[in-house]
């Protein structure tokens, strides 16, 4: 179950697709090819208000959260996490390259002895 | 201080009652007899950008994170996570019997040394 | 990378300044000495959904989880998440005084080993 939380600041609303981040952040967390098809659900949250940095109005940032489920090694989650942060990264490349913009991500492994998942969506994708 | 954070993809808005699940999850929490009335603090957040499995429209998740104090066992944590899970199952089942849904559920402890707490309805509740 | 994550009922944003709390939590965090102008991402979010203790409609709630990089001693995190909570619970005073309110924070170190961050703002604000 692998899940990638975006948070980001409001006025990037004006300033970027987020749509397309949060495509860009799924198509590369399949190509890791570590995760099956119906497993990924990537998400992004909107904060209203913030307080970034030196507080200019320009300033935004996106935060992302990874959580996946035990299982993997240390170099997977490593090479997923790169993966995430290259196509997010490049997403946003107009924004980096401005003086405003914070991009981070953190990628934290599930409890498997205190988690519980249904997905009635493996039976339709598996075997696709 | 029990907290439950719903995170669902806003497709849902139309097709489940997520106070319903609200409810119904905090009433669980309730029912397992290990917290008081005051402290428990269920919130649901729609995420509006979002991109799950085969990016199939129809495609939707509710992704849940129960974090509790330290202090109960293992198996009060693992007993509350399934009485979670079970009543958001019930209170989504129909979603569930249809292949594009996905419920999960963390229980996580929160750190005592590195968290703080004012609460000011536990003295209005306690002794009810 | 200090991110501090405000969630809070909706029902907040008519009895509260929320934008006034990431402001002065965001002061207190620079007011620490520990981290870079460029660094303090405070931001909140509204949950439209909640189930809160008895449920009463005046209940309310303000939860925080304060991320942040490896590095700082355990007394340097002490000291930021109390200046965190004291700097918000003043700014929340009114709701505590009343019987209906919870305020609550946890600290959380992030996994250096398994993070990423860029971060265009370091270079306009370094130095100044």
């Amino acid at each position: 179950m692998p899940h990638l939380r975006l948070e980001y600041s409001a006025n990037l609303e004006e300033k970027a697709d987020i749509a397309a981040v949060c495509a860009a952040a799924h198509q590369a967390i399949l190509a890791t090819g570590i995760f099956e098809l119906g497993a990924p659900r990537v998400r992004a949250f909107s904060a209203p208000h913030y307080a970034i940095a030196d507080r200019h109005a320009e300033n935004a940032f996106v935060d992302m959260v990874f959580r996946l489920g035990a299982g993997r090694s240390g170099e997977e989650k490593k090479r997923t996490g790169e993966a995430i942060m290259t196509a997010v990264a490049a997403a946003l490349a107009p924004l980096l390259a401005e003086p405003h913009f914070a991009l981070s991500l953190e990628v934290v492994e599930i409890d498997p002895d205190l988690s519980w998942k249904m997905n009635s969506m493996h039976a339709r994708l598996r075997g696709k």
